[in-house]
């Protein structure tokens, strides 16, 4: 099956947003074993929107468009669609009763653009928008198959990877089934590095590195007729993985560092705090990102300034005079001060310089202490992350989460 | 003159990597006044690309394209794209002279592969590459100009924005010139109906309306030969559309709402803390975002169960029991206890559930209480953002943040 995409926004054209939707569908995709061939982005008009979907519908059995469906004069993919396949638009109720529930939980008035939202090609299969008010949809003409999709990643997004790819599975033949392999602290290339003769000689799992936000992952797909029959294939497969790459692996499956954390630490039953500096409370919301935190988490504090460094955690004057507040000794005594203050059994601290700036002494901007209290004891890790002020945030932020994995299963820091 | 852009690359169909060079590329193109109408990505296949390219030439007056340079086997955009438009490549002896002395500089042998990439169309004007090896170009050919990057965005961006980006000027004549108003506490559906008449009646500038993250924006671009005169063309209009949206405008041309914030709390010289219980330290980390912060922000503590609400902010434990952690009393003691322990002029605090799952009580996820303290005094607003754990955090943070704004302009709740 030939796939391609289409993007419907002015604002991608202008550059005022990144067409993330490409990459997300693209990787959903290459999932399902589905070749993808082309992405166009074209504008909120509907004689160029019309003139990219007819060069589609030519090269290409599955057309996929992104944007476009909302309530406003130029959301206009829904019914430039429908005229080009020859689809009447009708009044989808169901869809009508979910919006107008929206507005009512938000207990805001629904203008009526709104229940356009609603009109969908008559006979199509509605995917429904758990995260926002347009609805999806899939309908099949000219033995072309055509899927809109919501434009804000938000709402694509899920909805892809659950209605979206469930139903394109079925289009595919077979199942595909994906197993997800985290690693921390080790880079792209030195996992490929261990890879490389397991990579090149598979092919039904296959293997494929992904490295982004400062981790990496390995995903190992099987093709099978059955669910069961491709986690047959996979489990040999993610065995080897997870040798070859040793003590790096946090996690298989785990959607992240801080859902690993919450797993661990709510098993161990073991209670946490943070108090962080540089990072402003990203470790903190990363943490809470999780539903059911509040089983191990019992908050953080950020400290900003000295005065409260002092005030809350009982950081000592003299260790703020002598070595800085950016220093070994401060993280340390923040992760000590914020367990004892909010009585858990770890403390993270983090002080540093997120950047733009370097320190007034001169320490480079991306320069992090970030400490880890567990019984009374402390240890620092010391990184240096120069790629920006969010990056170098983020990076700490992984260095902590990892930190607490390998304090809490005992296995020390290295 | 109408462009479109053509990416050639079968790792950003493979999702493996994201075409920021599209963003970087449209950026330019509009600051230009350059109409972008397409962006279209095609694999390292020559048949795919040659049909796409037929299909620009036929639709633009300008083709841009990016990747497919390189020495490696798989690079074929400038064989292609000579075939295409009838032109012979030559060797263009500086650009190999450029090669050669880049590989005696890194101190490796140059392989034969790379000799390639100094093959250019005859006649063309050789964009030189100061960032990698290969050099791009840009030709005029049956009244189309064809300009190629290359595709790594390390030399992509430099040259385009230099030597790209300066040849484009000539031929453009004229500039294009953009304002953003920035709104929240009104929807997109509710913000056209009021700038209905306005957008279908303006022709220059122009209107266009987006919805993202729970908050509005509308952009205003003018085009005219200077930047004097599209700034004189957009002054009214900025004003016309900020009277009709009245107060739900928070800013013009800035970046979000925390940076609204930091830029009136330094201006004004308040100070502000936050406490956070189901955001999580969001709200911290969103402020903190902002470099220069720690002028205005002293830091802010994440309680995430009641003995912390009581110990450090000072939550009356009668108040827990007996309108239990959210509620509108919690929200304002937090508020009020936070400003008070952290010393600053304005406090927040933040209670309630964010979900997945409703409160005991029957309280439905997504009900949260966002209380201020400004001088000692306290007041509190009650959202519901029923879209999910993540959307009905980052929600109450803009609510804090609109809050903040709107309490240090004097102008108090709505």
């Amino acid at each position: 099956m030939k796939a391609e995409m289409i993007a419907v926004g002015t604002e991608i054209l202008l550059g005022d947003i990144v067409n993330t939707n490409a990459q997300m569908i693209s990787l959903g995709l290459d999932e399902l074993g589905i070749d993808l061939f082309y992405q166009t982005v074209v504008g909120d008009n509907p004689e160029r929107l019309r003139e990219v979907l007819d060069i589609a519908r030519r090269r290409s059995d599955l057309i996929i468009t992104t944007g476009g469906l909302g309530p406003t004069l130029d959301d206009l993919t829904r019914e430039t669609i429908a005229e080009a396949f020859g689809k009447t638009l009708v009044l989808h109720k169901p869809s009508l009763r979910r919006i107008t529930a929206f507005f009512d939980q938000i207990g805001k008035d629904m203008t009526q653009n709104n229940v356009k939202q609603a009109m969908l090609p008559a006979g199509c299969k509605v995917l429904d928008n758990d995260w926002g008010t347009a609805p999806g949809c899939v309908f099949t003409a000219d033995g072309v198959h055509v899927m809109m999709l919501p434009g804000p990643p938000k709402e694509c997004t899920p909805m892809f990877r659950t209605a979206g790819m469930a139903y394109l599975s079925q289009l595919a033949g077979g199942v595909i089934v994906s197993r997800r392999i985290r690693i921390f602290g080790m880079g792209e290339s030195a996992m490929e590095d261990r890879l490389h003769t397991l990579m090149a000689t598979s092919t039904n799992p296959t293997l494929a590195p992904y490295a982004k936000d400062g981790e990496c992952m390995v995903r190992v797909t099987a093709k099978a007729h059955s669910v069961q029959e491709a986690q047959q294939l996979l489990e040999p497969a993610v065995q080897q993985v997870c040798d070859k790459l040793g003590d790096a692996v946090y996690g298989v499956d785990v959607d992240s560092m801080e859902h690993a954390v919450a797993k661990l630490l709510t098993e161990k039953g073991l209670t946490l705090s943070v108090a962080e500096s540089c990072t402003g409370g990203l470790l903190s919301k990363r943490i809470t990102d999780v539903p059911g935190a509040s089983l191990f988490y019992k908050g953080g504090a950020c400290t900003y300034c000295n005065e409260i460094k002092q005030k809350i955690l009982g950081v000592k004057q003299e260790t703020l005079e002598q070595f800085t507040a950016v220093s070994s000794q401060t993280a340390r005594e923040m992760a000590l001060g914020i367990a004892a203050v909010y009585g858990t059994d770890l403390g993270i601290g983090i002080t540093g310089y997120a950047g733009p700036d370097d320190g007034e002494d001169g320490t480079p901007a991306g320069t992090i202490y970030i400490g880890i209290s567990y019984q009374g004891k402390a240890q620092v890790r010391r990184i240096l992350s120069p790629r920006g002020r969010d990056r170098a945030r983020w990076d700490a932020a992984n260095h902590a989460l990892d930190m607490i994995l390998r304090v809490a299963q005992g296995r020390g820091l290295v």
